[in-house]
């Protein structure tokens, strides 16, 4: 039976008889804790996908996005309340649900003296003020709620100096400008967003003497070049030109006073004197209107604060019947700058419908997972992945031992062309199997994956034309969960046709004017891409808890390593060779996991055909598990806080390879044979061949040691 | 049934009948390969201690200790081959059994030209010098193979000086004799063995420009203040004139060259400019007799050679029949010094009877247990642990996953008077079980339990009187184990009666009258003591490896936590209210620890009583497995190479609490408030109290997050 024609069905009848009738038409009435069947069940997989409601995601929406929601605001704390309330129903709620609050450090600006930035005469005088408060075009952007646009964690200060146009504030562009005898000392730089990092437009033009930045959003690459403000929100998706992006310049993730600890009270602060990653020199963000303006001296006013405030992570969960020690994670944050409608509250509306569909069947006694179902609501997550970060140094052995996979589920609709998934390759697996099983929204009788399939796709080795999963950075709560603790990761989004828009992200991002009306008429009428993304991570998260054998198939994990292995060759052979580095235990490390990887595959097959008993499908999948793990090195990165993973920390090196090695070589390339440099490219070279080896030893039989 | 009655009963029949009526009568015949019992079968457990035979331990130890067999030597690689041939037996052979080899960087004294230090005169002349062997005594100690005594990874060199007497070499010690104004620059530090590591009195010495140390055993440390030929070796135990102790000099373990990586042939290996941990100045041990003679002018002449050597673990496996994914690693290192029948080839000779004992039963179809036993033979220990270490690196994943417990038995028998037992909280109980039901050897009818409490006790604030535990240092290989992986683990031997020596260890350790007839005559005559170590491992293998809720009792660690508590309180308290430190954390921490940690205990009693389902038993034998791992964290003592066990790590500050606090405490206690040091205090504090909290939260039920 196929998916999309029964969803098909199921929708047609939800618009005919409402929802009250498709629950009686989906549920398989069982009795009340009945034992969990042994495999997963298609019957309630069916039901999950037809409760999934459009119209109650739009509610949702509608609720969480109605007034600006910013980490540890009172209106924060009102949604905590709500999450709450939602996760303890009686007739919809989950097994058990609480907030879990840490004290962190944010930043403000000051409310008596907001930023100013202004253009000043030769003698002094202001010619120009940039506005200090975004156009309030919908009545949503002028409330005393709505915080003035600023680089949450620069610090305060008053300079002021001629202005330059730095690019997008890359090491490079600042090289640029010097190779033309521009001097930068006491300037202030402007820049656009884009290219690299909020912060590291800071770091680089501090190392260079400049002494404020601004960071404005260029037209060119937010609106597809488009500007005035009829063809701006409310009139399209396009931002107005008042518009101002927020966001955190702090360099790295988690509450900055408490690295590797978790921001309970008792835990050390480091001192703020000492704290590292913060931007150097005062930072304000500005919109294209006044970027417009800008000429001659230019004055720029910080008053932003820091301070220790309380901010809630809420969890809620449903107890596994069969292995409730292990965890399938489904989390998004709830603080938003502004409204947040998008930016994160459409993926909030999805999990609280999904969290609401799971609730209902369990608190009716029809269904409970093999697994536990663990639902987050994170804080602080505009800041720096605040509260997920808190939460895993807090839990760390206990997640890194027990979970199965992280779903994160931030902005769950972009735009409503395709799906758009990031994750590690033992996931695409699961991910496939879900999506060519549900109808995609929009015309046509496609499947959300033959649908994706058109917008994203590579040639894969091994299964030929495929949609391509994006690799995790650290833009989401799902950050600390691969690169922390090594756990398989996904991030599940509906988005772009980049035919149709050259926009760097959708246009109102961290501004006032991402509000439900902005979602509702321009991103997701109707809300069917979040329908879409609900029951895409609705079966995801049912395969992952109530499947018998694990659905992450670590053996895909060898395309990725054949195609690090075959770019170190082809673009790193010969300068290794000169420094005689061989690349031979790489090659033997790579065809090992390879080989083993496939053996343990054949293995489950053969156990699927006959009836295993429980113990030892708990092995193997313990052994899928943990397969993510092996690939964490908490000592290869040293400088790269929170970084452990040897195949997807940060890569600065051109060459699309192990990070360790491509970073190194790319250090190295200009020095002799013989230094330090190249002792660090063999380190990480060994470091890498050593974590391959360990991970194809966890996967072979487990008697063999 | 007491095991003590039945054992007295087996021996008997043993020296009546032999052997082979011996597995006759104790044998339970079952059908090949039949599955394994739910729990430990107690038939199988008196077999296994009716079969461990003291004869067959003394020929073991006899062929063991025949050459010298110093790591890599031929003779070492010669008993490689006996422990695969013993392994591989098709009558009492395991199910496989494989050596694996490293590269690593060991050091020598040099053939050509000896090490040797002279007594010169005024005018350049020798006077005296010491002996460049031990006197062959015994026939045994005139070989070719006998390594001449030196310090290994001391430098090469030839220093000349006054010689000062600087005690044990302690930093003490030299500040000292600054203090009686005795200028140390450019003399040779004659120093004598204990108080500090090897390593240390040289790295000691050359802070205050000393030229060359010597290190000498003296007879009031090791010889109970014996000294003159006819008191000692071959005429008692103790440590002839001539004796001199080896050992190495390296101040880490494992390879020098591969820090964190195994020493595989493709492994990065650190330039030999930039390794760390080398004794910095010529060092050379001698005996006795020549420390009696020296005056003078001391020339030290050193020709140690590093030499990149193939050094071999040798792995058995017997297979798990029900969860052949966990392990219980039972192992020893195989390299001596010189002859080495005490170090370690009286461990080696009772792991290869119990191989054999656990072999015939796997052959005969008798049993398999329920887990995996795994056998090891651990190369180059002598010169850092270095085979178990590398191991570690190498499978570093897969054995922090799956390792129940690490059992060690290096020297077997110090001496035969009492079983003396290090080990971590957990393994006590299983320890205490095993030992209560195994006759003692000597007089009277004694469990070994009833013989230990009375030379090793303490009160237990839970259990009254209890034999005391040792904790584990780096002493042997379980050093790895418990410190950078975090596996529970334990050390068995038995020891001395410490009120009829002093001997700081037993006088001929690491010298060329460390042999056979030495253990034979003088340290276990018969063996017995060799047997009673055979049974204590064997019983506590096969309760760990067979009972199917896992019998390590975690609880037993809130009696650690707790007193640890109250020395800082007591000893810290004070001092750290003056810097407005609070212990208020951590006493909540610990109170959690003790509630859930008992709740746990609570909740397997009850669980006992049912019949639980495998899974469930799984799942708690997953946390109390993992509860160890829970106390590591990589990043406390970044410059403690290996060392992450928060309660474990090496304690220099006076105050016997949790390490880092102690040491932090220490290192702060005569600085300001708001300084580096106090903060170190306040994050060392922050790092115990994660790590408790977190390991409080692994012993929750499960499915609370």
């Amino acid at each position: 039976m196929q998916w999309t024609k029964v969803l098909g069905l199921g929708l047609g009848a939800a618009a005919l008889l409402g929802l009250g009738i498709i629950l009686g038409h989906f549920a398989i009435p069982k009795k009340a804790n009945s034992p969990a069947p042994q495999d997963l069940d298609l019957a309630i997989l069916e039901t999950v996908m037809g409760q999934l409601d459009a119209h109650r995601i739009r509610e949702n929406l509608r609720e969480l996005s109605r007034e600006p929601h910013l980490a540890s605001s009172p209106r924060d704390e009102d949604l905590v309340q709500l999450l709450l309330q939602r996760w303890k129903d009686p007739g919809s709620g989950l097994d058990s649900a609480e907030a879990s609050t840490y004290e962190v450090l944010l930043s403000f600006p000051s409310q008596e003296q907001p930023n100013v930035v202004d253009v000043v005469g030769p003698t002094g005088d202001i010619i120009h003020s940039c506005h200090r408060t975004e156009e309030n075009v919908t009545g949503e952007q002028g409330g005393p709620d709505v915080v003035q646009p600023y680089a949450a964690y620069a610090p305060s200060g008053t300079p002021q100096g001629l202005l330059v146009y730095a690019n997008q504030g890359a090491e490079e562009d600042f090289k640029e400008l010097q190779t033309q005898g521009i001097k930068l000392e006491g300037t202030i730089a402007l820049t656009r967003y884009g290219g690299v990092g909020r912060g590291a437009k800071a770091v680089n033009a501090a190392k260079h003497g400049v002494a404020g930045v601004l960071v404005y959003t260029d037209p060119a690459d937010i609106n597809d070049g488009l500007s005035s403000p009829n063809e701006t929100f409310p009139n399209s998706w396009y931002l107005p030109p008042s518009g101002v992006e927020r966001g955190s310049y702090y360099e790295y993730f988690g509450d900055p006073l408490t690295p590797y600890l978790p921001a309970v009270p008792s835990s050390f602060r480091v001192d703020l004197a000492n704290v590292s990653g913060f931007p150097p020199i005062p930072t304000q963000p500005i919109g294209f209107q006044d970027a417009r303006d800008l000429l001659c001296q230019v004055s720029v006013s910080v008053y932003n604060r820091l301070e220790l405030r309380n901010s809630s992570n809420v969890l809620g969960i449903i107890r596994g019947a069969v292995e409730p020690d292990r965890y399938v994670l489904y989390g998004n944050h709830r603080d938003s700058w502004v409204h947040g409608a998008v930016d994160p509250s459409s993926g909030t509306a999805v999990l609280l419908e999904l969290s609401r569909v799971l609730g209902t069947l369990l608190k009716k006694g029809t269904w409970r997972p093999r697994r536990s179902i663990v639902f987050a609501s994170w804080g602080a997550e505009e800041f720096g992945l605040i509260g997920s970060t808190e939460f895993t140094e807090e839990f760390f052995n206990k997640l890194q031992e027990r979970t199965v996979a992280y779903i994160n589920v931030d902005i769950s609709v972009f735009a409503n062309a395709t799906l758009r998934v990031q994750g590690t390759p033992p996931v695409q697996s699961v991910v496939f199997s879900a999506t060519k099983e549900i109808r995609s929204p929009g015309p046509g009788d496609l499947s959300i994956y033959d649908n994706w399939i058109r917008y994203f796709n590579r040639s894969s080795p091994v299964y030929g034309l495929v949609p391509s999963l994006g690799s995790l950075g650290a833009g989401s709560d799902y950050a600390p969960f691969i690169h922390f603790l090594g756990i398989s990761s996904m991030d599940i989004a509906y988005t772009y046709d980049r035919s149709k828009t050259s926009a760097r992200i959708y246009p109102t991002y961290h501004t006032a004017f991402d509000t439900f009306d902005y979602m509702d008429k321009f991103l997701d009428p109707g809300f069917s891409s979040h329908q879409a993304v609900a029951r895409t991570a609705g079966s995801v998260i049912l395969r992952l808890s109530d499947s018998f054998f694990l659905p992450l198939k670590v053996s895909d994990y060898s395309e990725t390593l054949r195609s690090f292995l075959q770019a170190a060759e082809q673009d790193l052979g010969a300068l290794l060779e000169q420094h005689s580095i061989s690349l031979g235990p790489l090659v033997t490390a790579v065809e090992k996991f390879e080989a083993e990887a496939s053996a343990l595959g054949q293995r489950i097959s053969t156990l699927q055909k006959g009836s295993p008993d429980p113990l030892q499908v708990r092995m193997l999948n313990d052994q899928l598990m943990l397969l993510e793990r092996t690939f964490l090195n908490p000592r290869a990165f040293p400088e790269e806080r929170y970084y452990s993973h040897v195949l997807w920390a940060p890569r600065t090196g051109s060459v699309a390879t192990f990070p360790g090695l491509s970073n190194a070589c790319s250090r190295a390339r200009d020095t002799a044979s013989g230094s330090e440099a190249w002792a660090e490219v063999q380190r990480q070279l060994s470091i890498v061949v050593t974590a391959l080896e360990g991970a194809a030893a966890t996967l072979r039989p487990v008697a063999d040691l």
